[in-house]
């Protein structure tokens, strides 16, 4: 047994995280101020900030420092948030609450909350590019912002949201289903982990066992997050429960049923910690964030 | 007079770029084939391509050649097309015509429009952290990829977009109609120029005289655009004409008179050219650019 103390590791990096947030965002009283009020509402509504460690663990893996990635750790944060701002509008999931708190657009109005949505997936690019001013290779980050880019777009998170989206109220295919999973948001944790062993300066090996994990973090964190909307309440998860379900969304229990969901999460989490051993002491962090994927309660 | 060739030096340059364009955009048929459509359907619709030209322009402008800055010519088109699948949604300007047809999302429905727009300011950014590829130096292509966010987020053009919208309807200053300009159009223009002559290797005085001219072709562009659409009917521009007056927005020739406007658009166009002469014979293509920013009817 490791005896690694993953609520310390977590909260020591969250707060890293969150004090670079707070420095990357524009200020709230800059002009224009209610596009920047509206960014730094989302953004630091909390969150686990589950992403940017991910970065920072891909990059102590390979004997990198947090520092180093802390730029391009927000810009994977920024991304998540602008897809929630934009997945919670009237057009898209219609969602009033998220985190326990009103959404972007239920505060700030619809136009500001997509502008506000827009300025941080631009902000984010601004960030990994200027990653370069920390040290880091700039043919390696030139590499990052592509591979970053690619999990955002409709190769990644914004194709996994269109097919979700067309196939609400359908009966949907578990190919359909494993597209979603695969394309909304495993495409991005699988790229938070590689951005960070990246410009850490990853080897070939130590990268291919990163990528190895990341593809099934991804997977395992999506099939957790449809478990926990089945079971989930109000109160723990700040958002509507059973949304999903209301919504006929198609989701992993309503396909498996939750015992096969939670062992297939579980398979998922003991294959990515498998990759990970050939890193040695160095992979207990992202192993740990492992367990923690498939734990959590929110 | 020089015998420069403006209108064989758009119709190559369009060229070029709708090409690249074709090429870089997802094929239709591919998966998530919705989103893949609206895409192509916004960008491929024509326009001038004046942003992917002004690129190119300021690689020749010092020497350099345009397939070298092709990938970064496209991505200015796409973040200009993005900003107007956006600000054409009904939560923002609500226009149902653009470029003579239907808005993006009066074909594809406002989810699709959002994704749409989203996807092609990531594939912009792709795009840029591509051109590496193409050769170029890869630490002026994280300085240019920082350069564009910049232009295009909350300090450029999102930021002009969010105090036009707050603008509507009331009586403005003249500060604020300057920081809409100066911010909500040209930014873009004065990074693509800019983006253009780094990439192809600019030294410090040329890339200043750029600058120079970059900061003045935007302005004037704006200014026409507004006087344009003062004079303009629905025919030559293929949106409803008026549409500012209509929505009382802030335009120049309502706070200044249309004579004025055109004088002072002439006299922005003149302090371009002269930025330019330093940089001799290169420096043509954008002076004929200039004139044309100022004569164009669309």
């Amino acid at each position: 047994m490791s005896d690694f103390d993953l609520p310390q590791y977590l909260s020591e990096r969250r707060q890293l995280v969150d004090e670079a947030l707070e420095r990357f965002l524009p200020a709230e009283h800059a002009p224009p101020s209610s596009v920047h009020r509206a960014m730094r509402y989302s953004v630091l509504a909390g969150g686990k900030r589950l992403r940017p460690i991910l970065v920072i663990a891909g990059a102590e893996a390979v004997g990198g420092g947090a520092e180093l990635v802390l730029p391009t750790a927000c810009a994977l944060e920024l991304i998540h948030t602008y897809s929630l701002i934009h997945d919670d509008l009237p057009a898209m999931d219609d969602d009033d609450y998220r985190r326990g708190r009103f959404t972007n657009h239920k505060v700030f109005g619809e136009a500001i909350a997509i502008l506000a949505g827009d300025a941080l997936l631009t902000l984010a690019f601004n960030l990994v590019a200027g990653n370069a001013a920390q040290g880091g290779e700039a043919r390696i980050i030139c590499d990052v912002v592509a591979e970053i880019a690619t999990a955002a777009g409709t190769g990644g998170m914004v194709g996994g949201q269109v097919v979700d989206i067309e196939s609400e109220g359908k009966t949907i295919t578990v190919e359909t289903l494993e597209y979603i999973h695969s394309h909304k948001t495993a495409a991005l944790i699988r790229a938070s982990l590689r951005a960070g062993a990246r410009l850490a300066g990853a080897k070939p090996d130590a990268l291919r066992a990163i990528t190895d994990t990341g593809d099934r973090l991804g997977l395992a964190f999506q099939i957790v997050d449809d478990i926990l909307d089945v079971e989930g309440s109000l109160e723990e998860l700040g958002k509507t429960a059973g949304s999903d379900e209301r919504k006929r969304k198609a989701t992993y229990p309503a396909l498996y049923g939750l015992e096969a969901s939670r062992a297939r999460a579980r398979a998922l989490i003991q294959e990515a910690k498998l990759a990970l051993r050939s890193l040695g002491p160095r992979g207990e962090p992202i192993s740990a964030l492992a367990d923690f994927i498939l734990e959590r309660r929110s």
